[in-house]
C-alpha cells in the first residue's frame, strides 16, 4: 500500500467490528434510585456511560433506566471508582456502614437542603467525615432531574469544589461529556456556598426591589395627600376613586423615571471618581460596587414599571369616571351655552401630541433595552454593540423619557394652583434625579473631560512619576 | 538547570516550530458537495480537521471549502475512516458499488427524509443493508446547513445511534470538537426516531391547542347565541358587528382564565393523590403525566390569549358603535333633558377602576411568567427561583385574574336580566375551575395538610412497615 | 478477587489519596495584570490550571485572584509555555526585549483596539514581528472580563488563528477546557478579522435600516404634502400639529407592511429564478443573496415599526384633538338639530371592527414570529417547526395584514376626493409591495409548479443529459 503522509488512513478506522478489542465504556455507580438517580442513570448513559444502581432492595427498586444494572451497596460501591449519592442528607448514615467498600473512592455529592442553615456543617462535609477514606467531590447539585431528563445540560455551567485536585479533575471529566462546564470551586469548604446555590431567592434583585419599593410607597402617600386628601380637605369632594388607576398612574412613571436615572447615576459618579483620582487602579467604594452590580435589574424594574405605566394609560377612555367626565362637560357646555372652550388650541394640540409621540418613543426604546437585556439577545452582541446599546441608547431613552415628563408639566410649573399646600407636585419631584444624571453625563461628554476619562481607562495615571510611567505602562488593560 | 517540579516547563512548550513533529490533523471524509455537505466541510475545517470530499466529478462539483481537497469516491473513502453521508437517500444505490472501499470505516448518516413514514425502513438501516461490511452511525442530521455555516452549534445537543459503540464514541469525539453536546440514543433501530427529529410539528403543542380551540368554539358558540341571536330573537336588533371585537373579547379573556387554572390544576391533583397513596414513588396514571407535560405550554397559550384580550380591550374606545353610542347618548340626554344618570357614582367609580387595576395587574405577572419561561431566562434561575415564579407567583396571578373575573360580575349575579333564555352569562362558566383550582391549593396550602405532603415528598411513606422504613430510608431523592 | 470484565474496577478509582502520583496541573502564563488579566485567571484556576502572572511590578500589582502566582515576566514566561498576552497594544515594545526568553512559547493576543484602522498591521501581526520566535496565537478576544468574571462563557464561540498549528491546537484545548467553542480561522493573517470582531456596529442591520429610513422619509414627505400642506394650501386650515402622532401613526404601518413584504420577496424571487434555471446550484447573484441574509432583521424592523403603530393607535382616544372633535361634533350636532348621521350604520360597524380585529390579529403574528427569531426560542425548534412558522405563518401574517390595509380603504378607492393633488394616498402605495409578494408566492403554491420546486429544491436538474443524471445524482443535498 503505497499512503501518503497526508492520506494515510486514520485512527478512527475501526478493527474489524465485534472483536474484543473494543474499549470498554466506563462503569459509574450511583447510590439512590429516586427521581435524581433515575435520571442521572439515563442521561450517563446516554453519554455512553455504563451504570451502576445501589440499592438496598436491588429486587424492588423500581422502574431504572434501560441498560442500568442494580446491585447492594457494597457490591456497586466495589465495582466503580466513582459514586454518586442521590440521597437526601438524613438518610447518609448507611454511608458509615459502608466505609470500608468506598476507602479511595471518589463520592460525588449532589444533595441540596430544603432550606438555609438547618445543618452546621454543609452535607458534602458531613459526607466527608462519615466516610474519611473517600474523596469526597461536591458538585453538579444545580442540575434538576427535569434537566438531566430531557437533555437540557448543554451549554450549561456546574460547580465542583473538593480537597481531591485527582478527584476533582474525575468529576470534571465525567461532566464535560455530559455537555456541562464546569468551574472549579477550590476545596470542600466550599461546598456550603454550592448546597446554597439552588437555594438563592433573586439575591441581586433585593436593593432594586427595595427602591423600588421604597419610591413608590413614598410617590404614593405624597400623592394621596395632594390628589385625594387636598380635594377633600379643602374642596370637601370624595374623589377616593381615583387612588386604584390615576394615583397608580402617576406614582408607577414617577418611579420608573428614577430607577431608569438611577440606573445611570453610578457609571457617571464613577467617571467623576476616576478623573478625581486620576487612575482607575483603585478600588470603588462597596456601596458604587454594589450599586453599579445591580443596574440591570434596576432597569428592568423601571421597565416593568414603565409598562404598566403604559397600559394604565392605554385604559384611560374606557374608565367610568373620564367618560362620565366628557358626558358632563359636553351637557354643561350645552345648557349654559358657552362656546369659548370649543376654539381649537393648536398649541394645546402641539403640546398633548408631542407628549404622547415622546412616551410612545420612550416606551420604544425602554423595551428595546429590555430585549437586549435578555440573555440569549445580548451573547450575540459584540463588545462594542453592547456599549452602544447599554450607553448610548440607555441615555437616550432616559433623555426622551426625561422630556417626556418636562413636557407633562410645560404650563404647570409658574402656575400657583400647581403648589397645592406649597408642595410641587410628583412630576416635579421625580425629575430631578434624572436631570442630574443628564447633566453630568453631558459633562461627561465635553470634549476635554471625555479625552481625559478615556486615556484613564485604558490605563494611564495621572499621578505618576516618569520611571514608574515608563515600567508600569506594560501592566493595564 | 533548577526548575522545581512547581515550575517546570509545561508540555505545550512547542518543538522548535516547524519541524516535523507537529501532529498532522485527522482526515474526514464527506460524500456529497451540496449545501450540507460543504457546510460541514467547512465546520469541519474550522475545528481543525482536514477534509476530502468524495465525488463522481472531482474536476466539476462547484465551489468547496478552501483548505479541502476533492477526489473519487473510493480514493476519498480510502484515505479517511469517518465518513459523512450528505446524500440524499434516493441516490443510495452508489454506495452498493463501494462497499468494497466502505470495509470497517464509520459511515455518519446525516439524511432526513421530507415527510415521515415514506420509506419502511429508516435511511441509516437502510445505509447499513447496502454496506454491512461498514458501521453506520445516525446523528447530526438536526444540524442544518445554516447552523453549520454560521457557527451556531455552541451549546446545541444531537443525537446519535449505532450498533458499533466504538463507531460511535469516535463521531461522539468529533461532535464534542464541534461544540455540540452529545446523546447517545443506543442501537440503530431508534434511527428512524432521530429522523423524525427535524419532522416534528410541536407534538407538545397538540394537547394545549386542542383544548384551547374546543373551549374557544364552545364559548364563541354559546356566546354568539346570548349576545347575538337573543338580542335578535327578542328583541328584533341587527348587532351581528359585535362578533368581530365584542364576541372575541369576550371569548378570549374567558378561555385564557381557564386554560391559565388548567395549568395548576394538575399540580393540585397530583398533591391529593400523593396525600391519598401517602406515597410519592407511584406513577401518577398517564392522563396527569400527560397533562402536568403540557402545563408550561398552555400557560403560554392562556398569554397569547391574554395579550389578545388586553389589546381588544384597548381598541374599545376608538370603535365605531361605542362612540356612536356616546354620542346618541349625551344627545338623547340633551333632548329629554334628564340629568339623574350624570350624577357621579362613586361606588360604580370604584368597581370600574378596580376591576381594571386588577386586569392590568394580573395582565402583567402573566407576562412575567411568559418570560421566564423563555429558555435563556428560565435557565439563569435556581431551582428555588424557578419553584417561587412558576408556583406562587403562577398561583398569584390566577388569583388576581379570577378576581378579575368576579369584579366584572359583582353586581350581575343577582340580577334576573343577566340570564337571558335561563342561560348564566360566559364570565359566570369560566369562573368556575379557577375557582375550583384556588381552593384545591388552599386547602394543600392548610399547615397540616402542607407538612404531611412535604414529608412525603422527601420521600417519607405512610404505608412502610418499620422494618421497610428502616432500609427503604436510603433510596429516596 | 474474582471480577468480571463489567466490574473490573474502573480507571478513575484513586490511587491511595494524597500520594505523590497525583498529576500537577498545566501551569499557564498571564502577561498583564488589569482587569482583563485578573479575570482570565480566576477562570483559569477554576478551571482546574495553575496561573502564574508575568509583571514589571511583582511586587505591588494589586489584588490577584487566589492561587496565582506573580514574578518577572522572565521568570513568568519561562515556568510555562502558554502566555497571555493581556497587555494595550502601545505596550508590545517591552515584549521585544523578553523575546530570548519567548523562544518557542506560544502567545495568545488577546487585545483589541478601540477604533478600526488605527494601526497599519493587526495587533498580532505586530506581535509576532516583534517576537519572530514564538508561536503567536489570536483569539478569545471576543471574550469580556465581565464575561470571564461571572462564568458566562458557557456554550460561547470564539474564533482562533496563527500560523502554527500546534500552538493553535494547544490554545483550543485549554479554551475548550474553559467552556467555549473554538472556530479555528485560520492563518495569522486573519487576525484582522478578529480584531474587528468585537469593534462591528450591527452590519447585518445596515441594509434593513437603510431602506427603512429611506421608506420613512419618503412616506412621511409624501404624506405631509397630502394631509398637511394640502389642507392648508386648499382649505387654509393649520393641522400641523398631526404631525406628532397622525403622521406618524400613518408612516409606520404602511413602512412595517412593506418592510414585511420585503422580508418575504426575496424567497419568492429565489424560487421564480430556481424554476427558470431548472437547477439548485447556480449561485444567486450578489444582491439576492446580501437580501436573503438580512431577512431577520428586515422582520424585525418591521415588527418593532408595527408595535410603534400599536400603541399609537391605543392612545388615539386620549388625544386633545380627538377629544375636542368629539365634543365639537355633539354640540354642533344639538345646535343644528340634525339626527341623520345618528343612525347606526351596520355595515360600518362591521367593517370598522373587521379592520381592527384584522390588525389585531396580525400583530399578534407578527409578535410570535417576533418571539421564534430569539435566539433561545429558535434554537429549540424543528427543522420543520421553523419552516413552518418563518414561511407559513409569516405569510399568513402578511396576508393578514395587507387585508387590514385592504379594509382600511375598503370604500375610499372609488372616492375622488381620495386622490388629493391627484395622488393616491399612502395606504394604496403601501399596499403594492404585499400585494405582488402574496401573488408570486401563490403562483408558487400552485401544485404543478411547486412539484418542480421541489424536485429542484431535492437535487433535480432539468438540463442534465442522461449520463450526467445518473452521475450527478450522488452529489445533492
Amino acid at each position: 500500500m503505497t499512503v501518503t503522509s497526508e492520506m494515510k488512513p486514520e485512527s478512527v478506522t475501526l478493527h474489524p467490528l465485534g472483536t474484543a478489542s473494543a474499549p470498554v465504556p466506563e462503569l459509574l455507580c450511583i447510590f439512590g434510585t429516586g427521581d435524581l438517580g433515575r435520571s442521572l442513570g439515563l442521561r450517563l448513559l446516554q453519554s455512553g456511560y455504563r451504570v451502576v444502581y445501589g440499592s438496598r432492595r436491588p429486587d424492588s427498586c423500581g422502574p431504572l433506566p434501560q441498560g442500568a444494572q442494580v446491585m447492594s451497596h457494597a457490591a456497586a460501591a466495589q465495582s466503580a471508582g466513582l459514586i454518586f449519592i442521590c440521597v437526601h442528607r438524613e438518610h447518609y448514615d448507611f454511608l458509615q456502614n459502608l466505609a470500608p467498600h468506598l476507602q479511595g473512592k471518589v463520592l460525588v455529592d449532589l444533595s441540596n437542603n430544603l432550606k438555609k442553615g438547618v445543618y452546621p456543617e454543609a452535607n458534602a462535609a458531613y459526607l466527608q467525615r462519615l466516610v474519611p477514606g473517600a474523596a469526597v467531590v461536591k458538585g453538579l447539585n444545580t442540575l434538576s432531574a427535569w434537566a438531566l431528563q430531557n437533555g437540557l445540560l448543554a451549554g450549561k455551567q456546574v460547580y465542583l469544589c473538593g480537597n481531591s485536585a485527582e478527584a476533582k479533575q474525575a468529576v470534571a471529566e465525567m461532566a464535560t461529556k455530559l455537555g456541562v462546564t464546569v468551574l472549579d470551586k477550590g476545596s470542600l469548604s466550599a461546598a456550603r456556598e454550592l448546597e446554597d446555590f439552588p437555594l438563592r431567592l433573586f439575591p441581586e434583585w433585593r436593593l432594586p426591589l427595595s427602591v423600588a419599593f421604597g419610591l413608590i410607597a413614598f410617590f404614593f402617600f405624597y400623592l394621596l395627600i395632594r390628589d385625594v386628601i387636598y380635594a377633600y380637605v379643602e374642596q370637601g369632594k370624595d374623589v377616593s376613586f381615583r387612588i386604584m388607576v390615576s394615583l397608580a398612574n402617576k406614582v408607577f412613571p414617577i418611579v420608573s423615571l428614577i430607577m431608569l436615572s438611577l440606573c445611570y447615576l453610578p457609571g457617571s459618579i464613577a467617571g467623576f471618581l476616576q478623573l478625581y483620582r486620576g487612575t482607575k487602579y483603585r478600588r470603588f467604594p462597596d456601596w458604587l460596587d454594589r450599586w453599579m452590580l445591580c443596574r440591570k435589574q434596576m432597569g428592568l424594574v423601571a421597565l416593568g414599571l414603565a409598562f404598566l405605566h403604559a397600559i394604565y394609560t392605554f385604559i384611560i377612555p374606557i374608565r367610568y369616571n373620564v367618560r362620565h367626565k366628557l358626558i358632563s362637560t359636553v351637557v354643561d357646555e350645552i345648557k349654559k351655552n358657552k362656546t369659548t372652550p370649543f376654539d381649537f388650541d393648536n398649541t394645546e394640540a402641539w403640546g398633548t401630541d408631542s407628549f404622547f409621540a415622546l412616551g410612545i418613543l420612550g416606551f420604544f426604546l425602554y423595551v428595546l433595552l429590555g430585549l437586549t437585556s435578555l440573555p440569549s439577545v445580548g451573547g450575540t452582541l459584540s463588545w462594542r454593540e453592547f456599549t452602544f446599546i447599554q450607553s448610548k441608547l440607555g441615555h437616550l431613552t432616559l433623555f426622551i423619557c426625561t422630556a417626556h415628563g418636562y413636557l407633562y408639566g410645560w404650563n404647570k410649573f409658574l402656575r400657583v394652583s400647581t403648589y397645592k399646600w406649597y408642595t410641587p407636585p410628583g412630576f416635579m419631584l421625580c425629575l430631578i434625579v434624572p436631570s442630574v444624571v443628564l447633566v453630568l453625563k453631558a459633562l461627561l461628554l465635553l470634549p476635554c473631560v471625555d479625552r481625559t476619562l478615556t486615556r484613564i481607562r485604558q490605563g494611564w495615571e495621572r499621578t505618576q512619576s516618569k520611571e514608574e510611567l515608563g515600567i508600569n505602562k506594560a501592566t493595564n488593560f
